[in-house]
């Protein structure tokens, strides 16, 4: 058995390793830095004097990186509070690998010139929102599925999400700059969907009784990453925003939706559980979901208290979700939902796109004034009216519930046909899941149970920060 | 028993409920974006393309989110390391509130146009600087008040913090871009008045016995708590500086007092505690008196030996004050101080004080230069001389101490009297101080007292990050 | 015994008095603000208007706090997951006075004009990158030598650093601008030929078997550190390249070289340790070894498969590294390396040097372009072939080897003659590692060495932290 085990565990890394001098290969034929980094003075065509002073350019570029990585590391780190730092390693691997096929994925389809790739700031602000969606995916998995299959359903999801991102913004002219249909509601039902092809109803149980207790270990996570999402998500919301004026609206609605949904978890709490003051957790699950509901409408809300009434409905909506959805959704549904992503990215997605809709049917050049174009440019140009926009965006949530839908269960048929192959031991062996188990199991008995811990070998098992805080 | 318990959960619930929908209404009849972000294209007498360049202008837009929320959080973490995390959530909920509140405070005296509150980047940092001061009084009374308690405190002091604010910078014309006294004096010493209106003689002796045993517990949150305010506290100092020549200086001024405090409280720790190296709590104390001495001298400062010796003295005063103030403080003034707000914000506050009313009275137009004119506009005009802007300055101070200690008298009396009603039973059961009493006993006990847990039905109210540590 | 320590105590304490009063005396007779922060308006001669929109002008500004800060305290924060919070006080002792001081020594050679020192945000940036060489040094020697030692190494790092970069890119016109050499190879090696003098071979055997056990207690500690140097070190990398566009440049190759080295962790880690997925910590020494190897290539780098390469490899040869060299540096050379800097800067700065030195011989007109002339503009004005160039990077980087391995033997040597004068008692009672010991060793025991605390005076001297987490 323990040779087994290590067979699997050289498996695993021999896949990454083929996997990574694929994607250098594939970097080294199709990948070279775009124009604007380019050794090349600027071209006078691009007026560079111009495109250098515009903060829509150079935001980017000084943003990128902080944006990019901690927008994988917010939800790292939003995930640790729900499942434990076992499962950070495995979602660094993930962010990596879909970072970088996304790099290519998105680049064949957005930023292909004369047969190269054009790599830039630009470019790795997109493959970030694709690995995002990927994470969201990840959270409603995780625990039930192997490393490798981890990987493959990246893979995938990078692919079809890539290929909906483009049918989306490139064919149908869709505004989404903040990703709510894109990431958000795309994210989280492909991830449910993958969930519930691959559900199996007697580690079920087991699991949602301990998930009861985990909530309280891991509050400590639950406060820092709180503290970065509330930091960097305005940020990431408005980051593709139109204009820099666009992206000032974005910044401030998505901080006012914050406030308001913050509020709306106080109100909630002690009504719904017996206690007086929301966990941490939950205050993270209404930061999570007051800035989903502002991706598609954060550029397009006139006035503050637009904002403020959509954070503070969405910050209602999830904490019912999490008392009386989940458990339906669970029981007649058949769909284990770990972190939560319904409730906290799916449904504010959804109706993220709605008031979208809504607002882009009510858009007149008179409200919206220049920033019409910015937002509408076919509208501007006189090849759509406004209600034609109004019902491509609502279309386009229905295409992206479809495709997310329909990509979840093809992807989730191809891990349940590759669960018994190569590495199939290192399901429950090694998945960051059952450490969890453990973990968990350790916090109902109480510190007598660890008492014990020298005559169980299992422990030895345990994830290095679970012994940090015994 | 329990039947209170809840209808007191539910009044509060309830009064949160209440509250949101009545600042949302308010912000629907009042409040809409500045014009900056406005549908109209930069209209020409603003003279847009000057000022989108201009670094003074683009750095609220892209800082605001960045410093606003750490501010708060900053200071939020900072009381971490003293309180633990069962008052995080409570002072989370007071931070949204205050800043909608102040939003609208603020927006009808200093953003008021044609009928409507204008809210764009910079009164957003306003709101942020108002709800800091908040944040200062409600560490010298945590622990002490209930939630209920704490929302009122948050609004009369946001209310009485935006008039005084209005009649300093407005009214006087004084020089105070990083809030020596209208965040830190104003802050410390509403909080330490409204302490000695609520004295509970009986529930103090306990209390000080406790906070001497927690500090060990803590100096996980006091590290990061550390970092956070190193990184951030310059720019907040010099969010609202004169000029981007002028921010240079004030982050630089900050950062070398910073240095030199930090310093400081490496000479004096081994003296006052039998201990070789300082804990980090006390690091984090000398960081943050370090930056509120520099609120008003920051940008006034023409040499960063200047800054040294400011830091180096104030990282002096503060563990001296924490040493031999506090007590008398206590014991002769009745006055209980939670966090130590008066070591780390109201005397370096008053200090920052002296030293720009020093700095104003030694300016001329030879070492100050065109900086002169942005520091104080009404010198170059001519209609005040240096020597009287420099008594201005000073009366400011009086002024704020007399505000604050007015206001502080009258918020806490109106507290009390507020004790009784409504939720008045949430004090007791509730209140996070009564959760970090048996926290603190826990940590006292040791590990024997844990095992008591699963007969001892009271520490199942323990702070869920409590029961992390254990 | 007790009176020894306390006067140990009181003498390290007036240390760092005098030492801070002589920086005060030495910045208030040189230091000056720079004329770009001066009180005059702007110099017709120097552009200003320009330089205000130049991004790399701007960039510095914004971004010094940040970069600055976080650097330090991303290494600090780096070490705390090897070493535990007992050593970050001491840490951030050397910080401050590393800073001072790397200021006054930077600014005698880059920025000293007409008698006086001229600091602005460039020449702090320039003192942190020295700050960051003095803090891999000591994470050579952490846990081995007294606070008093620690600070007399950092003072003559900056020293005989400040001197080395002033050789290397001011005399000899090397282009380093991410300092593979200047920080990373440097500090590295400096480090780890005072740990070599300092050798003492029977404190030696003790120290490792803990430090096994360590790793499993502090990846609390490795998350927050992982993500801050996926944060930071990318800017880092870039805040001195030469150009916006190289910046950019610079930017992006860190990034994809931390997503290589990323993969081969996961990779190596199953082959190397009988582990599923890497520790934390080995995923951070990979973070910070892909940055090092980035230091000078990352501006010269024209393709992202490169930058892909190079991390893929260094991420291979880090855990080698630590696998296979660490035992034989310690056993044969009788090098002690508690962090092990040895394979995260020494190795991947040496190797980022190499890799720098080819791409120089590879550098034409044609590929490189106007940013030619930017990285070696010697090169353009014709006073040297792109060959010479090449040999000048090369023997740079063994005038660097040289440089680190003279200065630290005779830093150590200095080192060793002080320590049995004055505070030589705190070496054993009160250094950061000894209290490390003790952390080892609960943890080893597990719970049931807790519950003899109280029979165990010895444990009250524990950091704060470890009572925290047990």
């Amino acid at each position: 058995m323990p040779e087994h085990a290590a067979a699997s565990r050289l498996c695993f890394s021999g896949l990454c390793f083929l996997l990574q001098i694929l994607l250098i290969l594939l970097f080294a034929v199709l990948v070279r830095y775009s124009p604007e980094g380019s050794p090349e003075p600027c071209p006078p065509q691009l007026n560079c004097s111009h495109r250098s002073q515009d903060p829509n350019f150079l935001q980017p570029r000084f943003q990128d990186v902080h944006v990019q990585l901690l927008l994988s590391f917010g939800l790292l780190v939003a995930f640790l509070s729900r499942y434990g730092p076992g499962s950070a390693a495995i979602i660094i691997l993930i962010t990596v690998f879909s970072i970088q096929w996304a790099v290519l994925m998105q680049g064949m389809l957005f930023f292909f010139l004369s047969g190269k790739i054009s790599v830039g700031a630009q470019s790795m602000v997109s493959a970030d929102f694709c690995t995002a969606a990927v994470l969201i995916s990840t959270g409603a998995v995780l625990g039930r599925v192997s490393p490798v299959q981890m990987l493959l359903l990246a893979l995938l999801e990078v692919t079809l999400g890539t290929l909906h991102e483009f049918i989306l913004l490139r064919l149908l002219g869709v505004s989404d700059s903040g990703g709510s249909l894109t990431v958000h509601t795309f994210g989280a039902y492909f991830g449910l969907m993958v969930s519930r092809v691959l559900y199996q109803p007697h580690k079920d149980k087991r699991k949602r009784e301990e998930q009861q207790d985990k909530g309280h270990h891991k509050d400590v996570f639950a406060v820092v990453g709180t503290i970065y999402l509330w930091i960097f998500w305005p940020s990431f919301t408005s980051t593709t925003a139109a204009h820099h004026d666009g992206e000032n609206w974005a910044v401030l609605n998505s901080y006012f939706s914050l406030v308001a949904s913050t509020v709306s978890t106080f109100i909630l709490s002690p009504v719904l559980h017996e206690e007086s003051t929301p966990r941490m957790v939950q205050l993270q699950d209404a930061t999570l979901a007051a800035v989903a509901v502002m991706g598609m409408a954060g550029e397009m809300l006139l006035t503050p208290f637009g904002a403020l009434i959509a954070g503070f409905l969405v910050g209602l909506i999830t904490p019912l979700g999490f008392r009386f959805f989940t458990p339906v959704l669970h029981s007649k549904l058949k769909i284990q939902d770990t972190c939560g992503v319904h409730n906290t990215h799916g449904l504010p997605g959804v109706l993220g796109a709605l008031l979208g809709t809504l607002l882009t049917l009510l858009a007149t050049a008179d409200t919206f004034g220049y920033r019409l174009e910015l937002l509408f440019p076919l509208v501007t140009q006189g090849s759509r009216t406004v209600t034609d926009q109004a019902l491509i965006q609502l279309s386009a949530l229905l295409l992206t519930l479809l495709f997310a839908t329909l990509g979840g269960c093809i992807t989730g048929t191809i891990l349940k046909i590759n669960v018994p192959r190569c590495c199939a031991d290192t399901q429950y062996k090694e998945s960051p899941g059952l450490q969890e188990v453990k973990l968990g199991t350790v916090g109902k008995k109480g510190f007598l149970g660890l008492r014990q811990r020298q005559g169980l070998g299992i422990f030895l098992q345990l994830p290095p920060l679970a012994a940090a805080f015994r």
